[in-house]
């Protein structure tokens, strides 16, 4: 197996020397930045997380800052989501479209302050898109990356941990809101998220030279609870259905396919880019493929492009995260398939890089 | 060290199975693909690749296609190189900046057929400016990432075997030129190009299915010029002064900044973005800082992040790749210092992670 070579483009993080003196095993570079994506093996890693609480460095879900009067006018061109209830201490899922509706990223907004908005991003350049709209439409908004290096807290014991470091008040942070906490000398956004179904917080670190003493805070407080670094797990993320932008949709799927309708607000599409493209995709009966949960069965190998999915010899979508789940006793996959065949139970075989596997579709995710 | 977790989102391309199967030691990412970085040391490499050939995965450098009637309209748009030069047959080197002035790419464009253009990407998803850019002229052309895979043949005997595998007319080829040249059913477009300065060429390769088997040939007709798999080597493009983008020079930093004035046409500023920016840099008297080669003495670890250089005390600018050469009997270095310190031979202080290092300023790089 191949190393990874850092350099100043693949950046390290805040976080970098605790990963590495935590014996981080493999990465993935995300947002031009180190991504931790194992400490052990995925099995175990999977299981530690569903038990105990896990530090994750997660500094790649970079910011873009925008900042100014015409901010939120910005933001709510950006995405077919409706953004009146975004208000500070709220997060937000906003699925950000280009003309044709197809999804550029999916980040998470934030309200930092009265004229100040974060995009926490997935892996796309954003920015670029995000600076030439804001200049096509002549706004007055500052667009940058700011020193904000997301660190996660997730596991069932998160929140004790979060606790005995930031008090009690963070039990009270409802699920996708945020408050403002101290620590040392500063104050951090601490938010109830994260990119696993085990409950936890993102806290958003301002200032990277916090980064290793917040780390530090946390691995003092948590000995008890068994805490240890971790990592987006690839398959508990796969149970529960968390989609990774670039693997299970990318520029060429709209927000319905990927069964964001919940996130595509009617009253909206007249004001986003890619809103008319949605309307008509809207009135033509809806999506005519969408993302599903697949149990495969067998032996699979890394999924690591996409798999093709057939039913009686006929294409009808592909499977593109895929992995072993000791506790459902399946390969648990996320896939896109056709109308025709995304109903809860139909039978497929998918094409592995290793041969053809029975599969079947689920309305559900496992998590 | 840690390995790399391979995913759909940090892509394979047409070539892995042979640089895999030749024992890639180390990878990094580049616009969400993998990019060998390694396959015995950053020594070894270097040394094959000055004195034989190399068959390189650059697959990486991925096309963003402009193709439509207002194609060219839109591809000047995005420089503030003149473009009247660029026809069918000729390569051009095209700083792509946003309307500060600030580095997004720094792309090779070809002119591919009347109305179609490629531009061969460095590390930024340029294709989401480029989108918009578009959009918000109204431009009529479709903008797309097509099925095309840069190969890269580098070294002294390059020439000779591309010769064998696409016949005598390929040294005909001028730099920077391209031409059209037969592979088994299909026509590729070769340039004599690439990111070293041992001389060579890029095949663009239309058609994943053709990786492998173009990969065989080359290798297949070049065994006793004892070609082998090879990669951009760390070492060559510093002493050759190739600059990396994301490494030398990120959106901070105006063309001015990084030496590429010849590229920036006092003509061609009215018309393009950033070109008001640009006139004021130049109008003010030029850069400030600007890219300068440094030997380094002593011994540095790897540089993966920026290191501060000082002259005095005072902070005078940036180290931002580095390695040591062994031909040239030092390291050497790429960096931004400024116009104070930015004279042939002066002497200046670099703070790598190990500590500080006595440096010197070059006018020139090594090869």
């Amino acid at each position: 197996m191949a190393v990874i070579t850092p350099s100043r483009r693949v950046r390290s993080t805040p976080f970098t020397p605790g990963v590495e003196a935590a014996g981080v095993k493999a990465y993935t570079v995300y947002n031009h930045m180190l991504l931790p994506s194992r400490f052990t093996t995925f099995e175990e890693d999977c299981t530690h997380l569903k038990n105990h609480v896990q530090v994750w460095d997660v500094a790649c879900e970079r910011q873009v800052a925008l900042e100014g009067p015409d901010a939120r006018r910005l933001l709510q061109l950006l995405t077919p989501r409706d953004l009146t209830k975004l208000s500070l201490g709220r997060c937000m899922y906003v699925p950000v479209v280009d003309q044709n509706g197809g999804m550029l990223n999916d980040p998470v907004a934030l309200q930092i302050d009265k004229d100040t908005y974060w995009i926490s991003i997935a892996d796309s350049d954003l920015i670029l898109w995000v600076k030439a709209v804001a200049l096509a439409n002549e706004l007055n908004v500052k667009i940058y990356e700011p020193d904000v290096s997301p660190l996660g807290v997730q596991g069932p014991k998160a929140e004790d941990l979060m606790a005995r470091v930031f008090g009690e008040a963070v039990r009270d942070i409802g699920f996708y809101s945020c408050a403002r906490f101290g620590f040392e000398d500063t104050v951090f956004t601490v938010a109830r998220s994260g990119y696993s179904k085990q409950g936890g917080f993102e806290i958003y670190v301002e200032g990277h030279e916090y980064g290793m003493p917040l780390w530090e805070t946390l691995f003092d407080a948590g000995e008890d609870l068994q805490v240890r670094a971790g990592c987006p797990n690839l398959i508990e993320r796969i149970e529960s259905g968390l989609l990774s932008y670039g693997n299970d949709m990318t520029a060429e799927n709209t927000p319905l396919e990927c069964g964001l309708g919940r996130f595509v607000s009617q009253n909206q599409l007249e004001h986003c880019y890619g809103g008319q493209a949605l309307a008509e995709e809207i009135a033509a009966g809806g999506p005519i493929q969408q993302i599903r949960a697949f149990a495969i069965e067998g032996e699979i190998p890394p999924c690591v492009q996409a798999w093709p999915i057939y039913a009686a010899g006929q294409y009808v979508g592909q499977v593109t995260s895929a992995i072993n789940s000791p506790d459902f006793q399946t390969n648990v996959a996320i896939g896109m398939v056709a109308q025709s065949h995304w109903n809860d139970g139909t039978a497929v075989e998918v094409e592995t890089d290793d041969g053809m596997r029975p599969a079947m579709v689920r309305e559900k995710f496992w998590n």
